[in-house]
């Protein structure tokens, strides 16, 4: 039997999200009861197309999905999601009722991963700082006079965190001459022997690595994990990248350990979410920020569309969800 | 029978490219003559040890092995580069007597291509440019406001030169989500295919593709090979990238274009080598300068030393050398 499928997110998030295209490979195996997204459950067109439904497709900005919503979608089975986190759509009536939720948080994960591995490569070889450099001093620059540390070759990385994305960051550095390490508590020996890093802990990683990336959910047991101790424990030289989340740090503790000069750092995420104009961070040399930039954005959205159209293509083969996520991962997760 | 092996190098290089640990694999395969260098071949212990050598490990700056060399040299059937290229020191007498010369250009492609790949997913997504925006502006920067065309899914990557580098870089993208151009004389569509890159000329290859990488040789016949009209025919927002030579490029060209604001350029090379204090590369907003640093430095060093180290092991179980160098490829290498 063909499953009806329908879109539900604002408008906005269906035009940047899912283009017209990115529809068309649903058909014919699955029927798209309509390319205009249900933008509210309880319009009389939201009514009517969630009421033929059995699979929702929905995006950024989903309207909740509660009991209220079931009552009205006895047929709906399935809901697969275009972004990251399923937490503040998918109501606690969609567990009971059993319904398969699935998520894009393993396509969101890999540009996080790509941004990561691009920063590490610069880092251990001091591209960046060479660069500010030779555009301030307009002369020749030595660069193995100034960095006589600088390479990629087999230099340690410590990943905290094998996260989906701390996953993906693995996967991507597998063919580099680098030293992987990961400190998880919930990766076994036999998975890190398995990816080929080693498994140590977070004290260990933060003395050991020549860059230190963080990939760890941020959960109450998490806020302030990287704190002052690990922060003044990091070797000299090394670079802190936090492609996470800024109450995963102690703040304070790593301007004042930049500002010592011996330590660098790739801030794509701090706390407050964006900075005071007066913040040192901003005019240190060895900080370098991005505007929460890891993450999909721009064409990159469209990954998430493609992975959850893909959701949809499975069901239509009568296989499992690749991405399913269920209620009590929720707890490890952002 | 054991193989004998002696270092030709300059005192500085066997320091910077072979530490003692790195040459402890050789024993007790291979028996090294002498841990130091051979610095002249006329002085008497270089004449000594060239005696006896069947094998020599060179290093950038060693002296040339030329007829009178050889002469004293009546076992020396090989010789291991531990860098890019062998044009300095190997004589024509050493194609004329036979004997075996590796190189470790092989290992030296790696980490440019490794800083290419970084450039590349940071220009995709236009990272360098919004970390500027957001250090200057120190305030909150909306990143698809500014660049609505950012990210690294699909986008298109135009190779040029499928050399040792470009190859590399092909192999370091394997993993991502981008469309890959090669434009290259020499390679055919077997093997484009094999790799899972298009194949395409020099003309569509620079209109087609949102970064635009040159890895060709610097040759007679390459000179200028990225001409005005080529530079004016990138598409807007591209970006350009050279890791190669300056000569390659009209650099007037490039200047203007990038002047005109729809162009990036990330240039570890120029001409002239270091540019004068009040070129406009330094100044442009576009233009990501560094000094020759995308090659091997610091640590990465080593990892030729280990190329020719790994070459010596090969000879010592009898396996035929992994990366030859015959007399007739030089016409196409730099």
């Amino acid at each position: 039997m063909t499953l009806n499928i329908a879109l539900a997110m604002p408008e906005n998030t269906a035009r940047g999200v899912f283009p017209s295209r990115s529809l068309d490979p649903l058909e014919p195996s699955l029927k798209i009861l309509s390319r205009d997204p249900i933008q509210d459950f309880h319009s009389p067109e939201g009514r009517a197309l969630v009421s033929e439904a059995d699979v929702l497709l929905t995006g950024w900005g989903c309207p909740v999905i509660d009991e209220a919503v079931l009552d009205a979608a006895p047929r709906l089975r399935y809901v697969l999601h275009a972004a990251g986190s399923i937490k503040h759509h998918i109501g606690e009536a969609c567990w009971e009722r059993g319904i398969q939720v699935s998520s894009a948080a393993d396509a969101n994960a890999i540009p996080v991963a790509e941004y990561t591995v691009a920063m590490i490569i610069l880092a251990n070889k001091r591209v960046l700082q060479i660069a500010r450099t030779l555009h301030t001093s307009r002369m020749e620059v030595l660069p193995e006079q100034l960095f006589p540390d600088m390479g990629n070759y087999r230099k340690r990385v410590g990943i905290i965190g094998a996260s989906r994305i701390g996953r993906h960051v693995i996967r991507l550095l597998a063919p580099y001459d680098l030293d992987i390490v990961v400190a998880d508590p919930f990766l076994s020996q036999e998975e890190a022997s398995a990816w080929g890093v080693g498994l140590v802990d977070l004290e260990r990683l933060i003395t050991d690595s020549d860059i230190i990336s963080l990939h760890a959910p941020s959960l109450p047991s998490t806020k302030n994990l990287i704190n002052g101790d690990l922060i003044r424990g990091m070797r000299p030289g090394a670079t802190f990248i936090n492609t996470a989340r800024g109450e995963l740090v102690d703040q304070d503790a790593l301007l004042a350990r930049v500002e010592q000069g011996d330590l660098y750092a790739i801030l794509d995420v701090t706390t407050p979410w964006v900075l005071p104009s007066d913040s040192r961070f901003y005019t240190n040399p060895n900080v370098l920020l991005t505007p929460h930039v890891a993450g999909s954005l721009g064409n990159e959205l469209e990954r998430m569309a493609a992975s959850a159209v893909n959701e949809a293509l499975r069901l239509s083969r009568g296989e499992p969800l690749r991405f399913p996520v269920r209620a009590e991962d929720l707890v490890f997760t952002a």
